[in-house]
């Protein structure tokens, strides 16, 4: 076995985030031991691929093709999966665990999908997974959960845990660009990927989000269940009305305690310029946790990159390597493989206010059929914004009618929705936002 | 001893921050043994006055008015420190490490003055003393530095500690308050004690960044070096100043790692609006700590509090109890009993931009005096505010000139205001505030 206070470290996958990890093994080791008291090696770097460990300049003895090498070593104690995707990844992470090493991942797909399974394998094996890097990059987050807010019954968490849709709302937001001319550029400057979906169409979020809620309220989270809905629809002049009327718009990652279950959801929304998720801009992330006790906790930091995701994967490997992680993995009731099934909601149980845009005929009564329409589902306006509409527009699309609603039920929007979609004067589809105020802190 | 996976606790001093322990010990201890995976129970509240307790319905037979009973019971294997003060506070404390208990404090005047050597008994004692409680409430900021960013050289930290000065600062800055207006006011809601020095002076912030910073660095500080200035001098004209020019005055407890030593400091500073913690207001505290892996990172919440606190101070007791914090404490190199004497520099080798108020007699060429001192000092201008001064305003006080200068020594700074002060043009003293720039990150 592994000589006292020495831990042995094989990284699986050398792309942007493993060699980042490489490097702060190499790198910073000396650091590194200084700070945890603890002779981190990295004694394995499995690839098929040397581009980048060649780069960063790695030991030649260190680089392998195969994993059996890292697996078949007494002295390498943990495994890092930083070879993303789901088949291959989880089938490598299962050897791992089943070869008795612990394992770090920042796979967040991988354990939204296959998390319960996997731990429940590595417990079986007497180890445990960490996953500090798969949400939010290098904010610890997931350590505020398991440790820091442990004495909280936690009744709300929201995220902004996605840099490449921040960026893009951020750009569309101060600089006026459209979603297509704001995505163009952030994939120019490597802020989104060649193929955007996984993080533009809100799946990314949802799989964070699945992590998270299911380490904050100790429940067993479906993937599936939870409604997504990504930037890719979102109009420039939506962002603007919001604006006009005081707000800017972010992709959270919404999840609400409620007596009848727990409300998940995706999606753009609009918060007020003063909200305490309003500056958070660009590439960062942040992450509010709303605690009974605590009150509001925020954590902020950058979501994405081969250095701070780099710091949270290190981080973990040094809290296996001090043996705190896995008595936490071992010990706490939160994880989702021993916990019970969430009782998640519908959308139309939400409860939220909306932001409405109507495309209306340009004709009298139409404001009132309106009012009228989400009066009978019991739903009140709060604000209503109309400009004069500039000469030569043309009827065709209709006239742009704001509406801002107090907090109602989803599936009341909808249903009166739907029933305006009937008449003559909508000319086009409404658009329908949600406005997310402040969350009320419940202090005990 | 005690029985597996039930740790008793004692709450010595039951006051607010006491009272609120207890009342998340007993209220709420089914959640929390639902979320820790132990039983964690009340067994002693000691104290001489039981108003509190008997409020919080407290069963009667936990009341004490001797420490002896918690020392001597075996079931008990964590004190809670809570009465305050550094003289009572650190007897008890010593009394409980000796007795082989671990201790969970929120005292950070006393760890500021007495850490390491309690540190230190309490390794001879094989047990701990858990304090994340004692910095920023219910944040839990001592776990980021000891586990979430264990991956990082730390560069920087900036911190909004102190709720009352930050409450104070707020309503000077929102509502046009008077420093001695705001004040009274902090002091009818219970934001600020009815003698606010300890809060008002910079010294409980000092406390905070004397534990912050030991631990980020890893070094050992001395809490007397550490440059200390109040909120209670500062003018409402120079906060109005400061907005008119883009920037918020904030009370920053700053510690910065250079190459030539340890820049500690707490004092008002201007930070410019946009700045990430420009927005936090009102009693709220928030950190920002720069890693050179993660870059910036920064935790929210609320500093001060009965359940804020408790919380802190129960995620300690949980964490003794599962056996982590215990681990960190024995094994991470990071606490100031076994780090090195940090190397604290002089204010006078602070380099920050600044704001200047000059108050000048109204002639022709002072302004050409005044930036021709601050060049010989190799100080240069960054933007002047000077108004026409309103009628039958008197020339006694002077007609206010505000500078702003360039990044600067903070030596050569004084320098140049002391010989400034020597010409007959300048009328009144000049008011000198930093101006703390957004710190660059330095990701590797």
């Amino acid at each position: 076995m592994a000589e006292p206070g020495k831990v042995g470290v094989a990284v699986v996958g050398c792309g942007t985030v493993g060699g980042g990890v490489c490097a702060l093994l190499t790198r910073d080791g000396r650091t590194l031991a200084q700070r945890t008291g603890r002779q981190i090696e990295l004694r394995h770097v499995v690839d098929v691929d040397f581009t980048r460990a060649k780069a960063l300049g790695l030991d030649a003895s260190l680089l392998r093709t195969s994993l059996d090498d890292a697996l078949n070593d007494p002295q390498t104690a943990i495994v890092c999966e930083l070879v993303g995707g789901t088949t291959f990844a989880k089938a490598l992470i299962e050897r791992a665990l089943r070869a008795g090493k612990h394992v770090v991942t920042a796979n967040k797909a991988l354990l939204a999908h296959h998390g319960p399974e996997l731990y429940a394998l590595a417990r079986e094996r007497g180890v445990s997974i960490a996953f500090e890097a798969s949400c939010a990059g290098g904010i610890p987050i997931i350590r505020a959960l398991l440790d820091g807010l442990l004495a909280n019954r936690i009744d709300a968490l929201y995220g902004i845990v996605n840099g490449t849709c921040n960026s893009i709302l951020t750009a569309m937001t101060q600089r006026g660009q459209s979603y297509a001319d704001a995505l163009q550029d952030a994939q120019r400057l490597g802020l989104a990927e060649a193929d955007p979906t996984l993080d533009v169409g809100g799946g990314d979020s949802a799989h964070k989000l699945a992590i998270l809620a299911a380490l904050a309220f100790g429940q067993r989270i479906d993937l599936d269940a939870i409604p997504t809905e990504g930037i890719d629809r979102l109009q420039l002049r939506d962002l603007q009305y919001g604006q006009e009327l005081g707000y800017v718009i972010k992709l959270l990652a919404i999840a609400q305690q409620r007596e009848d279950g727990l409300s998940l959801r995706v999606r753009p929304v609009f918060i007020h310029r003063d909200h305490p998720l309003a500056w958070v801009s660009g590439p960062f992330n942040a992450v509010s946790v709303y605690g009974h006790a605590v009150g509001h906790t925020m954590y902020y930091g950058r979501g994405a990159g081969a250095s701070p995701t780099a710091s949270a994967v290190v981080a973990d490997i040094a809290s296996i390597a001090l043996g705190t992680y896995p008595r936490l993995f071992t010990d706490l009731p939160l994880f989702p493989d021993r916990a019970e099934q969430a009782t998640q909601l519908p959308l139309a149980a939400v409860q939220s206010r909306y932001y409405l845009r109507f495309s209306v005929e340009d004709k009298p009564g139409v404001l009132g059929q309106i009012t009228t329409e989400l009066g009978s589902q019991g739903i009140s306006i709060s604000s209503v914004l109309q400009h004069e509409p500039p000469d030569g527009s043309g009827d065709d699309a209709g006239v742009p009618v704001v509406v801002t609603t107090a907090r109602a039920m989803e599936g009341n929007v909808r249903t009166a929705l739907a029933a305006l979609d009937g008449l003559g004067a909508i000319k086009g589809p409404t658009v329908c936002l949600g406005i997310v105020d402040e969350h009320e802190e419940e202090l005990s």
